[in-house]
This record gives structure tokens, sequence and C-alpha cells, in this order.
């Protein structure tokens, strides 16, 4: 532990991971660990759909034209293959374009205007509405909130989901309407909420009729390990807990075929589907059934999907464990860092020392090393305690993500070293 | 005219076209002209774009991966290539999805929940707002407007576009934000407004400070004659009479390459497209560019694309001389019905006598006939005079279109005979 380091063995030290930083900065590297999106490796393991669905292919099961017209709720042979994954019936899967994101900003934006079923009225029209946000969480989701001036609120993430009893006082507020979830190898602490979690989520007592589950299973079929994780069916567990509507479910297959040409889902109860293919009547005439027939075509079945989310895992899997050896390596036992390997998703979340994460972040630009913005992972990129920092392993070269774990590790040691010795003086003064 | 004739030829011709409908509706035919999408045969045009862009054709102009997140604004070469159809430079470009529709759902969800540049506030806190609906005009337009509860006001079409005078007047209250045009080949009437009207509606004082034109130029290629109609260019005229951010001009290539898999476009000053990008962007990561890609390696440039929408002309416009013909054959001198034939577009905009509109859809849909329902090309469905037929022509075969024709003829002039005896007996009683 560089705490309990003496002072002269901590100066040692200092030097040391000093004399490290700045030849790790004298390779001149330009290196960036800020994208969570695929590799063009794994964009590749979908080459074959760039010319799918070919020529005179383009009817559906139902013997219907996908290049016209229509079909709001998506083709039925889509929703099918896909139901098993959402943990629904495919009567209560909506296939949408190609980002799950816009799904949930319609969502949103439909709420906020037109209310959704149980609401009393439109949630513009309730003075200020609020949704919990367990942090470290997504920022792309936080911004939505900000964008439409819904208050966030924040809520410590514990390793098994979000902290459940402060949910379930914080519910209690009627103006808390939602809630942001990533219940699968969260982005970024790449933890999944256990069953308990979800039982409760399901069942909790809020005070808003109209509560909604943003629950963005976005890393789904996304694992790194043999060690599958499995997480309780939300829709199951609402409905068995006198709640069927509460759950709104997302999910993409942007991480799995194409990340700018996928396919968003939403699944959810039959009234929540029946007010979503309402909303969407009014905004669209239909999605794009080709690119949906084009998904059928390549991934086949279940199984096809299965199989082709092990490729991504062939590829993906060494890139963590660069990261979480070369944090090992440096790091073990400093109390400078603190991580899990991930098991699944996208993301290597590491909580540093209070305070360091923005030096860390200006420590590793300085070496040409480009990390998501410290405070990124927080409701209005504001980390209170300036800890957390968001690795995104999967863009970069297997040989490039090793390098920059290793640059990462020496910046996180520099910053604690010195955050450690701005401490000492300061009590000495 | 029928109202000219005596009693007893108006009996005689009663019975003839009675006759007549009978026999038609005793052919049992199933023809449907509600519906304004494309032919099987003009999607087979772009049929091969089904096989593109094909494998390892995935890069763009500028070298980056169209397969992967981002490029919210869509592909340097895409926008260069509609922007002279949209009359702006390419940097006012954005590329949507695959449905016009959506953009200006999102248009109008946006200046609701967030305003637009020039606004006071979110349209949504200025109390009731409203839009100008030029008549006859698009059901999805103002399917719209209803949805978020935005008052409708029909303002009368003149053949050369809306009543200027009127509109004039109605945008001195300022709770009228927007207005709906459909400026070339109009749906439904095919008229095209003039250049008079495109400079009025430019200059045109609006108490609104945030007024904008909702200016779907959906037809904009859509030409069935030599008569290749051009309208002047909203974008320049606006910002020549010092209203710049005025217009927002929409298209999508929905009826150019495949109706449900095509581009959807949204065009405007910069301050607007500046707008949109910041909106878009907490939506989504970006469109799907490989549709784009696709779209190009297919039309390759602007003039394959003008091109391309001659082969539509020449399967499209049999069928739209096949419906005028069957008007003029029974209908000519009859004072039952004005029509005129289109140049362009997707209607065939028949105006009946007052109050035969519905009994004209009856009467075709007891024979086997389709219509549109009376009514649509309103606010809110309600046509106050129920003259108003909407006919859509492209989806049937040529053989069809001509059956269906000669049932729509026979029925219209069995209205007005009809309408006539009945107000003949209600004079004499």
């Amino acid at each position: 532990m560089i705490a309990d380091l003496s002072q002269s063995d901590l100066e040692a030290l200092g030097a040391r991971v000093r004399a490290d930083y700045d030849a790790f900065r004298a390779r001149g590297l330009k290196l960036d660990m800020t994208r969570g999106k695929p590799a063009p490796e794994q964009l590749d393991l979908a080459e074959g759909m760039l010319a799918l669905p070919g020529n005179r292919d383009h009817l559906t099961e139902a013997n219907e034209d996908a290049r016209n017209y229509g079909g709001v709720q998506g083709l039925a042979e889509v929703r099918a293959m896909f139901a098993p994954t959402l943990g629904v019936a495919p009567a209560q899967v909506i296939v949408g374009d190609n980002a799950s994101l816009a799904m949930m900003h319609d969502a949103i934006v439909w709420a906020l205007l037109k209310g959704v079923p149980g609401s009393a009225k439109p949630w513009s029209k309730e003075g200020e509405i609020a949704f919990l946000c367990p942090v470290p969480g997504y920022d792309r989701h936080f911004a939505i909130c900000e964008e439409y001036g819904i208050r966030m609120i924040p809520v410590p993430m514990t390793g098994d989901g979000p902290d459940m009893a402060k949910v379930e006082e914080l519910v209690r507020d009627p103006a808390v309407k939602g809630m942001w979830c990533v219940p699968k190898y969260s982005n970024p602490s790449a933890e999944s909420y256990s069953d308990e979690t979800v039982r409760r989520l399901a069942s909790m007592k809020t005070a808003a009729p109209d509560f909604r589950l943003f629950w963005d299973n976005a890393y789904v079929l996304h694992h790194l390990t043999d060690d599958r994780r499995e997480i309780l069916n939300v829709v199951e567990a609402c409905a068995e807990a006198g709640n069927p509507d509460r759950p709104f479910v997302f999910a993409s297959t942007s991480k799995m075929t194409l990340a700018g040409a996928g396919l968003a889902f939403f699944a959810s109860s039959e009234a929540n589907v029946k007010w979503w293919i309402a909303r969407a009547s009014k905004r669209t005439i239909g999605p794009d059934k080709l690119n949906q027939l084009r998904h059928v075509r390549f991934l086949k079945d279940e199984a096809g999907l299965i199989a082709h989310m092990d490729k991504h895992r062939a590829l993906l899997a060494p890139k963590f464990e660069a990261v979480t050896k070369a944090l090992s390596d440096r790091l073990a036992n400093q109390g400078a860092a603190r991580w899990i390997k991930p098991a699944g998703g996208y993301f290597v979340s590491v909580d540093v020392t209070e305070g360091a994460a923005s030096r860390v972040v200006q420590l590793a630009k300085e070496a040409g090393l480009l990390l998501t913005a410290a405070g990124a992972t927080w409701p209005y990129g504001k980390d209170p305690n300036d800890s957390n920092l968001r690795l995104a392993p999967s863009y970069p070269s297997l040989k490039d993500v090793k390098a920059a774990s290793e640059g990462i590790a020496i910046c996180i040691q520099l910053a604690a070293i010195e955050s450690e010795q701005a401490k000492r003086k300061s009590k000495a003064a």
C-alpha cells in the first residue's frame, strides 16, 4: 500500500514511476481507449451481410415484400428470433432501426408529450420529474435526461446492481418516474444485477404509478468468459409482482452484427407494446425491413446468433485480459485502484483514489493516450469523488491495448503517489 | 350537366348508370386504390441494391468505415449527391434513416420540447399552438399534429398552392408556429406552388418569430410528363427575404429507390442544421451509413438518380393516364366532379359534388373497390364539404387501375345522380 510506505520509500517509488512514465511518454504513442465500439475485425465477422439479402430475396416468411412500406412492429421472423434473448413472446417485441438509444430517446419523448400506460398526464405536465441513475453509468443515458431537463439522482452500484435500499427510498417520491439500468455486464462497471436486485426492482412500491425501468440490456449476449451470466427475466418478475408495465426492455445488434447498421429492439408488456406501436405509427410508415431480412439471412436463428457472439468473444477476451493483467501487474496491493475483471460487456471500470481520476486522464493525455473524460460516467459529467475511470479496450488492436494498459497503470500509480505526497505535505504544513 | 337534365332524362340516366354499377359490381373484383406506395415493378428497378454495397466495400470517400458507429450528419458523398435536388450546399444537408416522416415528427417533437432557433421557449410551453394545413393535404402530416395537440387550421389550395391572402392573415396570430407544405405535385392535388406563392411564404410577416415552413418536397423528382415542374428554391427565397431559418426542407428516396429502405433528408439554414445535429446527437450515435453507401453505389450520381426516376415515370404515367381517361370518358361536362391531370406526384385528387364523397366511397366498397376514406385529406379526417377523394393508382397493375378507374367514375356519376334526385325530391316536398 502506497499509503503505508515510509517517506523515503515513497520518494524512491515516486522517482521510479516518474521514470517509467517519462519512458512511456518518450515512445510517442497515439492510443485511444475512449471508444466503446467494435474493432474492424469484429465488423469483418459480419462482412457477409454487405451482399445480403441478395437479388430477388425480398419476401418475408409471411410472403410480404420487405422492400415496400409498412410493418411498424417488425418482421415476425426477426421478432421470433430475438424473443428468447429478450425474454418475451414475439408479440411483445418491436424491431426498430439501427439504434436502441433512439428507442430509449423516443420512449422518453413520448412519455414527456403523451405519458405512458398508467400516466395521469404527460410527464412534461407533471412539474419537475426525476430519474434514478446508477453510477458509474452510461453517459448517453444521462445526456438524454439532461437534454430534456429530467433531474438525475445518482445511486451507487454495489457489485450486485444498484443499492436497493436507496432505490426503494427514492422511489417514494412521485417525481421519480424512471430509472436507467444496464442490468448485465453494466456499462461501465461490468457487474450484473443479482436476482434479488431484479426482484426488488420489480416489486418495490413506487409513488409514481407510471414509473418505468429503462432496462438497457445492451450486453445481453456479450460474454467474455465461460461464466455466462444470466439475470432474472425482468418482464416476468414485474408481471409476477403485479407491475407488468414497469419494464421497458431495450437491446440491439449493434455490437453483434454491424455497429452502425444493426437492429434495435423494444420488448415489454402487451399494454406497453400497444402504446409503442400507436406512437411509432405517427412517426413512420415502418422500419427498414430489408435490414431485418439481412439479419435473418445472415444469423439464421438463435443458435447462429450465439455462435456469432462467440467469435466476438474470441477477439475481445484477450484485450480485456491485457487490461486487467497490466493493472494487476503494477497496481496489485497498492491501494491506488480497484477494478473487477469483467465477465462480459465492453468496459473496464477503474476506481482510483479520490480526486485522482482527472489527474490520471491528464497524465495519460500528455503521454499520447486518450482516456474517456473523468466524470463521464456520472450525471452531468460530474463525479463528486473524481475517482472513476472508464476504459474501452474493444477498438484498438491487442498490441495497442497492451501498450495503453501499461501506460494507464503507470499514470494511475503516479497519480496515487502524487496524491499521497501532497497529503503528507499538507499534513506537515 | 346532370343538374340541367329534365326529370325524365335524369331518371333514364340514373337507370343506365345504376345498371352499369350493378354490372361492375357483378364482376366481383377486389381492387385497392388507397395506397400511395410503389408497385413491385417499381421496386424491381432498384433490385440491384439488395446485394450492395457488396463484400469488402465499406469504406467511404473519407476512408471511414461505414459499418461502425458515428457520422450523425450523413456521408459527405451522399450529401453532395442530393444537395442539388434539395437546393442547398452539402453542409446544409442531414441524411436520416428510412423515413422523412420520422424527420418531420422529430422536428416537431424537438420544437415542442426544446424550441427551434429563434424560439423564446419550447413550443410546448407556449399554450395552444397551431399549424396551417393546406387542404386537401397529407393525412400523416395531420396525424402528427393531432398526436401532439397542435391545432390545425385548414387553408384552401388554389391551383398555385395555398391561398396566400388567407395564409398571410392567419400568420398574424403568434400561436401559428408552422405550416405543412407539399410544394411540388402536392399530395393529393398534384398542383405545384407558383414562384409568387413561394416568395410570399418566404417573405410574409409572421407574428411568431420562430415560425417554420415544413417543406415536404416528397415529389421533387417525381415527374409524370415532359412538363418537369420546377419550383422556386425556398431556402434561397427565405434567405433573401431575411428569414433564413424559416424553411425545414424534407425529402426522401422512399419513392426513388426502395419504399421501406430509402434515405430521408433534412435541408435548411446553417443554424437549423446545427440545431438538428445537436438534437439528433442525443438520440443516436449515427444513421445507417451502409444504406447510404448502398445508395451511392447504386445511383452513382445526380444524373443516375434522374435517369432512375425516368424509369419510374415510364411505369407510372400510363396508370395516371388510365385514371384521368376513365374520369373524362364518363364524367366530362357532367358537373359531377373536378380533377386535374397530374404532371407528377402519386395521387389524383377528385372533387365530387358537395356531400357525395362518402357516398362514392361506400358505393365503391360495395362493388369491391377500396378507396381512401372520405375526409382523409382534411385535418381530423373531417372534410366539411364531404367532397374530396384521393385516388392512388401507383400500386395496382395497369389492368387493375383501368378497371378501378372505370368503377370509380361510375360510382361518382351514380352518387351525383342520387344527389340530384334527392335535391329535386326535397324541393318538391
